[in-house]
């Protein structure tokens, strides 16, 4: 069994303002050394190996479904689990 | 200026409703070698030295404000940034 950590953030151009409402709420509590506050996505797949290799798949499913690569950029690790 | 890298999942006691559906939507795609999908947050906060220890100030955050520690774990990581 393997495991895919991926991340989708926003590409940089993007506005997120559920990032700069995160940010504005840490520096209501006092946290005012934070300087930017981004949210992103974070999936945790866990998959036996397919037809394909695992990095072509894990593209695919992050093209197709997980991220819309429009606004999104993501990027994975595929790690080996013990069984 | 340090970038903290949080990672927000549910505790395995937790039903995950999206996780399943994107589950169910990859095996729909024919990626049928997927066995589990978690949904989690992820968060990039840069930031500079405040008062106390960054590590300190990140695990504040989690517990005030950026996880729900009743149902949620959070782990992270933190990176100088260069200049």
């Amino acid at each position: 069994m393997y495991l895919a950590k991926v991340y989708v953030t926003y590409k940089p151009s993007i506005l997120d303002p559920k990032g700069e409402a995160i940010k504005d709420a840490l520096h209501r509590l006092d946290y005012e050394n934070v300087a930017a506050v981004t949210l992103g996505k974070y999936f945790e797949i866990k998959l036996t190996p397919g037809e394909k290799p695992l990095a072509e798949q894990v593209d695919e499913m992050c093209d197709r479904l997980l991220a819309n690569v429009n606004m999104e950029t993501y990027r994975y690790e595929i790690t080996e689990l013990e069984a």
